[in-house]
């Protein structure tokens, strides 16, 4: 008995700590697009998306698919920002976890060079939907909004009260 | 006895994993903010307090309990903000836990729509009072001041040596 | 049998809450380096490096060493930063746990009261190489260099694609 009681109470602690780790490696994830996005790794920032991801890009479209995210990533906007001087700063994400998906919701601001200092050109809401493959967690679908007062972009990170 | 061993070391290790949940749950009610702050969702923003939490914000007033902040968010200030397009940056807490109660400080940036741009129109230092309610973790008190070269705005973050 | 089992699962467990419990302890060490570097606290800033930690400042220098990591916040330099008013902004970052040591990739961001405003005048990429010691983790070398652009500072946060 006291053995089977173990047994049991290390299961229960085993699923608090998958909970923990979920977290962790769902952290982990966005926390890597703003360096790879900066750093040019274009086909690396792609890859933490799923095979056929979506990213949905505020004021621009939306990107099927890592090849098309790869291509907006390796485009004429992108490279010459990050050639001028850019930082993709993404906020601590609100994580809510559901078995093998998960919703993350954020703020991303990306800095640009101009002059002896960097502007922000581009302050966004986040709504991210991720989901647990055989890799690990990966990006399956990416809204970005423009924080422009619009009520859609407002909504993306709405809702998110506490437990 | 080695089940006994093992029941005291689960034991052990549920206190650990608490612990780590204890700043899982911190982690994601500070994140909470910004994004609800954002949405216009006023009442879920002040629902992160305890009923009768604290919020004094650098540059305006003392609010006192979750109607007072809810107010304060639905007012005009913040309205026009938020309808303009602003974003409410948080950045990562240093946390101390002791029990049932905690603190945390960190940074926070407010972005404001202007022009083609965003601007920094606030930095500000907060010091988290937290409390482990029914409902889970709560702000009892949160301190904001300005970043605008003030003392007491720059002791509220002082002081977090490494353990 | 059973309680064997029992104490080895005890063991596999404890092995997962060691790597949260770093992950954790590697966070809380980053984020406190802000809120200490802000408030002027510039012995405690310097104690997050080991003994002979370096700190290497894009657009500055190599900083070897506590008392060196300290006079260089007590200079003129970030000593009007902060009595101007200043918040040095860190991005989540990106940790690669090996064993004692670790690495971490993130964004930083000072900004500098102008006027009403706060300007970003550093966004920058940092490495940092930390160590674990018998006060816990602490930063052996951090390098820090503008985004501006350059190639080498691109470099510094590339390469982190997912496992």
């Amino acid at each position: 008995m006291q053995g089977g009681k173990a047994l049991t109470g290390a299961q229960s602690l085993a699923t608090r700590i998958a909970a923990l780790e979920d977290q962790e490696a769902i952290r982990d994830l966005l926390a890597r697009y703003g360096p790879l996005a900066d750093a040019g790794d274009c086909a690396g920032a792609a890859a933490l998306w799923t095979e056929d991801g979506v990213y949905k890009v505020g004021g621009f479209g939306e990107y099927r698919g890592q090849s098309a995210i790869r291509t907006l990533l390796e485009g004429e906007n992108h490279q010459s920002l990050i050639h001028g001087g850019a930082a993709h700063i993404l906020s601590p994400p609100v994580i809510a976890l559901e078995g093998d998906r998960a919703t993350a919701r954020n703020h991303s601001v990306v800095f640009r060079k101009a002059g002896e200092l960097w502007e922000a050109h581009r302050a966004s809401a986040n709504l991210w939907h991720l989901v647990r493959t055989e890799e690990g967690w990966r990006i399956a679908r990416r809204v970005n909004r423009l924080l422009d007062g619009s009520t859609d972009a407002r909504a993306l990170i709405g809702g998110q009260r506490p437990a």
